[in-house]
């Protein structure tokens, strides 16, 4: 009888939520590592069960979840998914949200209000999530939220290297759409060779809270193309406004371009009737058939992803692929 | 200048999700307290917005949601309202879950399973939940997956009552229909004077996993008046299969009698056309004009919460209405 | 000068309170692993002290103790074990309790009680324990009540094999000695080849709480040879009781089979003369000389928690042994 | 013998560590209350002694500490005297810290960073915090980071309030010192009847990273006043560019507002050179003698958080005061 | 339909385990407030079971227990308590614990050990316990291991106030009995009016780990009335050979004192055959009947902790009395 | 596509805050592990920066951090190292304080004290530490303050055995400055080969609190050699006192030693003055030029620093070196 030694390799197991399976896949190739098999179920009343197909103890497990409408249930989904490793016996759970739910309601814009990105971050804490894998957060600050490393992942080298190989960049102006994200836009403008940079000015009438008198356009943008760009595009409004307003002021065309594309209705006809040239997203979320439009252009987002699994799971050797401030 | 003091006064403020505001209205009538006024929407993918209208500083917060389809949007809501009154500086929060959402997956049934009804525990104490109040947990167990008071509410006296007014004792017999609920149904027969009691038992195929062979009852139930009881019909399968089979078994009638009215499709088919004498429910989750049939009877659980609510606030003074384990 | 590698392998190292070293022996043996030398002994007034012998940084630590009477004293060394461990530097902790204390008190009964089964969860938590490993759980939502994996190992296989080995099958049916089991019993019922089902229905005095008016059986028993099992055995009233009802309404043979044997005076006698043929139980506690009678056999859970120990040490290699839900 | 009842009345005390005595003493006029008497004294080796000569039993504290340099000392002081209070049974704790330390550090702005705004918010909770009491944070998402209620208060209404009594507001144009701070200017420019709005864009050299190649102002400042805000000024590197700037391109006037004076060495220099007009700070730091000059206005933030002191004791019968999201 | 607003009073409720219900009765009759009644039994297997009789929502808890041997079994008790305390809604939970159990083992002496007096701050805050109140820690530190407040009560005055009452202090010298609480002799040493001091030095093998070689008296003490002071006295060996030695020394006489009387055997014996003049304890300790002998004098400490119970729950008006670190 | 492993070796990487980047180099030496490149600045109102040169995941991080004046800033700024390796994934954090700031504050003196040294215990937690190892605490209970493994090693050995190969033992008496720290004499005692022992009694004035009124030696002194040693040696006024009355008792000669070496000013002028012969330190704290004087001998601890640190990666294989209690 006598002292009982064993090597502790570790295991990289990949999971998926139901929400954007395609996505899954596409990940699931580039790490070469195959989506493990569970069972996934609603009951009546909507409540989610879920059993993985193979044992999990010791794994190091990766969970995406893409979180499109129904988000609340996509996220419940994604908790219960980390529970069950949890109790598995998984040795260390990374959720990744590629799209992070709830990222507008950051902070409390007036009294009274939830924080709901904090309290996302403690119910997938709680759930069991040790770290978390996320792209274009909407703020920053987000990383912060979160008790434990947030690799937050950039998808601007993906749009804008699109926009360099597609589009001469001489003339080229970047546009915010809102006063909150020029930062972003100057960021960009680095990015396409210094390019210079306008935004959008929304005034508000100071007799009626929240009345957004005009909007206007701060900077230069006659005869230039536009990159407008966003972290979102949801129901498309302020996008298509802002399109509508720069071709007045006289832009020669305008490019669209936004991490995430939530897409709702109406975003759609929006979109393909404001006049923009094209509108680039990436597929953080699912973008099914009926979302699309002619000027539609999806990147995808899977092999950034792959690539952050594999160095996460191997420690950091290959941090030269982050541009993000993982 | 001196010191400041000033009298701890605190005050009710009761609060509703938007899954069951009728039940909300009753409870608020019943207490005399208003349901506290809030903005509550959902944007366009889903995500949920709230903000109290009032000051909430100091109060002692009551969280009423009733969790029908969508669940997850339910008790996403739910959070977020924890979420805000917590930030908001309430006192003590209590959540109310007349209908405890996740309550059937309390325990790994096989290996590799969530605990979703612990997680959901520890989902409304991160949201920001001091103390809960519940009616018919699946199992009384779950009282403990809290880490914190909670009132576990009985609605057995508000049918058990109703049955006793509507019909002759002497003959009955109460009836679990299935081998993990016949402890309950004792304590159903003990209040319903002593009755006896039987069960349907399902035999298992021991070549074939999970699959049941037969069902048969055991006990007498000949020529008597059978109460079968459940905790909660979803789709009224295991019921109404259980009714035929009491009527077949010889049962002079079958009342059905439940605290949790899902009756998620097709449970009205089922149970309207199965023999059943009566179906009797307590509104803890919402019951729509398309889910009503004939033998269905509704019974308030509005005064009970709205007294448990009462005796929390002024601490224990109305102890004598809790025949639950509060 | 450069980086320091070093491969992270794990070494399983395998501890035992006091309270029962003729199971840890076994449990050794069965895994070719010593069980960890440690100075334990007790201070005049009652104080546990506990020293490890051998460095124990950086090991995979399984720490077994059993919990007969002086439960609270084995409880409590076993707590004083994980914190030393803890601040020995183990890499993780798993405690194994194959009786797991306070389980009958699982919920609240009635008002003002405690749930000791979870603060018993609690207590292990707080002192180190990553994990928990037991054997057949009063109820098995007690796992929920750890935040972290619980291996529930069951007894079922061994006491129903040795049934089936010893007892001809044909003629048997289940029963549960309260409406509380009758559920388990069933489980039995399948894994002894779908046999009939009773149970024992205990009618209470409406107008006296609590007073048991009378004992009946529910089902068929007459002739037949009664397989009467329950968790545990403690004093072993209900049991004697129930066995002696059977033979009234005319069992040929009552067979008595049981996880745990706790086995309090008087169960000695009032087993040894209630005529049960055979009272069948595991030894997840001591069960001394004195305790013991002829009908009495004791069979050893040291093979099933030896191989999920090695299980969960090699992570997840043989979970073909578990049909519990690890 | 009977019962032992008492009113729960509450009394506010107000304590102040040593790095504004002068703002205390204003807030304590203010709130009518006295500074709290305490021992506070720093070891040769810097270590701080801190003791209160009054009972804190059952108070409800309120601790003011300004962060100044040496920024860590005052930290920690305020830290021990938050655990000073929780040891000796104050009831409900709250940090005040009119500028939020180390609120730059909100994010990792590149891989391997603290976000050490995340780390002050977990350390006051985990020293005895119950809430915060805070002004003009760096970004509005730090209140997320703090596990509980966050009173964000706002100066801006003091800082305009100062400007419109003392400028004609028909010819301002509100700048912004960067992109990342336009939003707050847009609001700005709203409060003060909706001015136009500009910004200074730095553009970066795309070959060498973080180098500023130049500054250029987008929108239309000439022959106009500017109205240049931030949160805070520091070495007044960043204000005096944006000014000179400005003044070149035109700008009739400028004027500098901020709410954080840091001042930090060469401030003085650089602000009292750089042709501002008017540069206005509050006293959320202290602000002695030798960082003054002439073209220096500082006011008062003891009535604001005076008045949120008091809203916060007495539970919200003053929020009409908040303009902040508190 | 208005705000219900209520006046938020609390009352007082005591609680006593079982350890040491004449102690409880003292200090129930000192306050004037009754042990609250409940149902407190043991199984056969040794579980506890605890019931409360009364309501104890919002009630002010003060839950007294002594710990004697079976020390675990009343601690084990105490911690069941708290938990029916927390879960039944208890406002505020202190523990008393007169005599804190496993103080000696307050730091690791050798590698490897458990920190049990640490262990036993984090189980009363895991079960339930907000504060804490004692009397006499081994050590002070041990304060520092609970994560809130500690009233830390002395019971030097009681006995150096019997000592002054019934012996002249002109001829004294305060012993401690070895090494480690020199300093404690100290302030004894002042509080009888700057008597001298003498400690016992216990010389080690340096060949033999831990061998005690020989012990001799430092300090000068032939002729005088030795006060030999301890925390404790357990089995009474090292308190009788330092007797023997002081008198062999010379000493006039020798009083002994100390505050917990644990008295295990064969304590008795030796403390009354040593020598002593006088042995003086307190009754942090149940002391029967059986470990009584004529020269023990036993004082009650009740009345202090009778009047610190009201000083917390008054939230401080009391303060004169503690001259501990309360 | 098949499963993914991969061993799962660890590196050892070893991080310095700027407090005494000397001793980093001699440990860093010592381990021939490099200090890992960083960089690390002040802003101007004293917030601290740092990030790390090399990516951290997965690593076995050793954070060594002195804490001379300004000890605030030094604490602080190990914490956000902390952070900053929490937050980047590194896989185990220890964190080392040769010398652990605030010890002298391990409990309250009196009522309304904080206990610093369980604050820094919590933050160091907070920040992310999962273990610590230390040189010397004040009191050994501190080990207690930390919820997780403490190495506490003992510089006794390295002063002591400088002390035998340096002075002729035979007619050594070991000397305690003050009643508290007889015990830790006595050790030394037993070390030096059974000296003698005495100490220095303060007596106070009975009428006024904490008023010394006269020191005088328990103990023979006369014609020996005195081993006066403390644990730190901070402003030197107690030893310098302590050194001039045992030569004015007749000690042919005195000689100081101590673990920490604080030697706040006016430290050299006291101990250079005092008429000790030689004070030896160590350079747990940096020991500037300006501190130095002729009689002192600072010896290195970085030989038990990175022996401790080499113990602690390799998972005890070192555990030979230890003497102190790891």
């Amino acid at each position: 009888m006598g002292t009982e030694w064993t090597d502790n390799r570790k295991n990289l197991m990949f999971f998926s939520g139901r929400a954007h399976p395609e996505l899954a896949e596409q990940v699931a190739k580039e790490l070469d590592v195959p989506v493990t098999a569970q069972t996934a179920r609603d009951f009546a009343n909507g409540e989610i069960f879920v059993r993985f197909e193979e044992s999990v103890r010791g794994c190091d497990a990766f969970v995406l979840q893409s979180h499109p409408a129904p988000l609340n249930k996509w996220l419940m989904e994604q908790l219960i998914m980390l529970d069950a490793l949890k109790r598995g016996s998984a040795k260390r759970i990374t959720a990744i949200l590629p799209f992070y739910p709830y990222a507008r309601q950051d902070k409390k814009h007036r009294g009274r209000e939830p924080i709901s990105a904090r309290l996302v971050a403690d119910l997938l804490h709680t759930a069991g999530a040790d770290r978390i894998i996320t792209v274009d957060l909407h703020t920053d600050q987000i990383q912060g939220f979160f008790d434990g490393p947030v690799d937050h992942m950039r998808a601007q080298n993906l749009l804008t290297g699109y926009i360099r190989d597609n589009y001469p960049c001489e003339n080229i102006v970047v546009v915010s759409p809102d006063s909150g994200r020029v930062r972003v836009a100057e960021k960009w403008a680095d990015s396409l060779g210094g390019t210079p940079l306008a935004f959008i000015h929304k005034t508000r009438d100071p007799m009626v809270p929240n009345q957004v008198v005009s909007n206007r356009v701060v900077g230069e943008v006659a005869g230039r193309t536009c990159v407008l760009t966003d972290d979102m595009i949801d129901t498309g409004g302020t996008i298509a406004g802002a399109v509508k307003l720069l071709l007045e002021e006289g832009a020669r065309d305008v490019i669209v371009a936004a991490t995430h594309g939530v897409l709702s209705p109406p975003a759609k006809e929006r979109l393909s009737t404001c006049g923009a040239r094209e509108v680039i997203v990436t597929n953080t979320l699912p973008i099914e058939e009926e979302k699309r439009f002619p000027q539609l252009t999806v990147l995808s987002i899977a092999p950034l992803l792959a690539s952050t699994i594999r160095a996460v799971f191997e420690n950091g050797s290959v941090t030269g692929l982050f541009n993000g401030s993982a």
